[in-house]
């Protein structure tokens, strides 16, 4: 019996896909998962005003929440000092990327990205049937020159570009992006992804300049804001820019509980900041893990920490599958060069002092399997 | 100054979106909605353990929500009979929409619907640059007949059938559904849409048959279930249909509260009888209020009734906006033959008792506008 065929686009996807979660794994696995620092989420929480209003909120719940999102706009042009019409919200930055590259990105389109960076970006473009290009990332960083070289040489309709870095945490500053963004064609959408903007060092976020028509900024509620499972995230950009996200968006596809804790956790600067500061003394806490085992970590901006394992990259794989089987989650960079790290997001004290009691014994098994 | 060029098809997409929502009614009109009848959202509200189990995950929400919705697909496929591996998980309807639209219609794909039907289908095969082709009601029914003359004049990748319809009310027998997809070409998808499925007499809804490689049916919590601000539904189909949707979507995009509030809502069952109950009889509430009026309520199979005004589309429309200005939110359809009835969602008895206070002179006021 045949059956309807799929486009000619979808019909060549694989069946891959960009992670697996935690839960997947333990269902995998087996291992219950004790220290769940591998996905980027902010285990302090989200803040207990965002916690009270979802409480409230439960009850109406029946409602379709506002296809606007007008007081979540609102409140996001007040804090970052743009207009409403500058904004777009989206299910996190994994659902605004599949609209950037749904609005930009046609069939052999080129985008221009660094290999090993975000993987759901080439997800997306793949799923759209663009064509990916890719620069070696420099010193652990993205490389801004190589961006910018291969952007000169393929003219293409996006590059992508995340600062503070993921998976390495590495960052540039301000005054570099700045650059960066002046020497783009008019006709290249930079991509400029700050999922981790807030726990960056201050000057490293470029003002907001959102006269420029060609850099949209992703920003989220998953990560500093604790609100990975809400799925709430923003690109900030040229009015008509985001006024053409309603051409493709999924108009009810924000949550009413997304909205209202998205617009919870913003009003509550205070606990942000109490975050901010907590990311920080755990990756300083992560950082000395590393040392105390005789490893190196990378200066981060983020809310993780890529630790170098100081072998290949089959060993820092060996070492990731060892503390999975302890119960730590941790995920890892794989293009080579960078994948001689794994990736601990900062989590709880108890969180990394799980971290500090597995790692040891993670390490020596990792050496024992690859001597 | 030139920008990034959108890609052909974003380019020639409209600006218009398929629904305004309550909210953005109120903003746009200064008015507050008193009676919120126009969405088919279920104001009887979800299950009190969807509250309990909403409140209780509340702090969790900082973690990212299962990408594989198991423990949801697990309790759906014990309620369903069938395999997990024959449900997929989707921000709503419309969110699988996008994703059915996505996998099937490519730019010139054919897609044969009936005209006035869910205008979010329409909205989707546009954005994918799909070609509809379209079949008008007969007798306030999608025309079975019509639409498979149309399928086998068009040989469309996919065509739309509502059962029960949106937003006329009425259905069609399992019987001649099943018929209906005997009939289908093999290389013809149909989107089978059961929105309304719960509050169907019984002999309405096919059994499942996931054998079969041409029909993904879909179903939502939005509606009888009560959680249209959770965006969660879910498509019924084959296992390698199934499975493509993996190929496209936004694994995460699932918010964790939303796979919370489903498996309780399914797992309250009682609370879904009850609402059943009291939806049916709304339906007869409705249409008493209509004969009071004068007016004719069509039969329906859904939370909602149509209403014919007994005139033409427009005096419908002055009789929508003039409850509009009464505080009663309505929606109506808009194609021709269908436009002279408005929509009235099932409403708790308070929601209703306004309707029946503001609808004599609201026909008064479009009989005065146009008489």
């Amino acid at each position: 019996m045949s059956r309807p065929p799929l486009t000619a686009i979808a019909s060549l996807l694989p069946d891959t896909v960009p992670f697996v979660g935690p839960e997947a794994i333990e269902r995998q696995t087996g291992i219950p998962i004790r220290a769940r620092v591998g996905a980027n989420e902010s285990s302090f929480g989200p803040s207990p005003g965002v916690i009270a209003a979802l409480r409230a909120a439960a009850p109406e719940t029946w409602k379709y929440g506002d296809p606007e999102s007008f007081e979540l706009k609102a409140a996001l042009a007040r804090h970052l000092g743009v207009a409403a019409g500058n904004i777009a919200i989206g299910e996190g930055i994994d659902g605004l990327m599949n609209l950037i590259v749904r609005l930009y990105v046609g069939p052999g389109d080129v985008v221009v990205t660094s290999h090993g960076a975000y993987p759901t970006l080439n997800y997306h473009v793949a799923g759209f049937g663009g064509r990916l290009v890719t620069v070696p990332y420099r010193a652990d960083r993205e490389s801004l020159a190589g961006l910018l070289e291969a952007v000169q040489r393929e003219a293409p309709r996006l590059v992508y570009l995340c600062n503070p870095d993921n998976p390495m945490g590495t960052w540039w500053d301000a005054g570099e992006i700045e650059r960066f963004i002046a020497a783009l064609p008019e006709t290249t959408m930079l991509l400029l992804d700050e999922a981790y903007g807030e726990t960056t060092p201050a000057g490293t976020l470029p003002p907001l300049d959102v006269a420029r028509p060609n850099v949209l900024r992703t920003r989220t509620f998953s990560k500093a804001y604790g609100l990975a499972g809400m799925r709430c995230g923003y690109a900030i950009g040229e009015a008509g820019n985001i006024r053409a996200f309603d051409r493709v968006r999924n108009h009810f596809g924000v949550t009413r509980l997304s909205q209202v804790a998205a617009t919870a956790a913003l009003a509550d600067q205070d606990w942000l900041r109490a975050v901010i500061d907590r990311v920080a003394a755990g990756r300083e806490r992560i950082a000395a893990i590393a040392a105390d085992n005789g490893l190196e970590a990378l200066p981060s901006a983020t809310n993780f920490v890529a630790v170098d394992c100081g072998r290949d990259g089959a060993f820092a794989l060996a070492v990731l599958q060892a503390l999975g089987n302890r119960g730590v989650f941790v995920r890892k960079p794989m293009a080579p060069g960078l994948d001689r790290c794994i990736r601990i997001s900062v989590g709880r004290p108890d969180d990394l002092d799980i971290v500090a009691a597995e790692l040891p014994a993670a390490l020596h098994q990792a050496a024992t399997t690859l001597p």
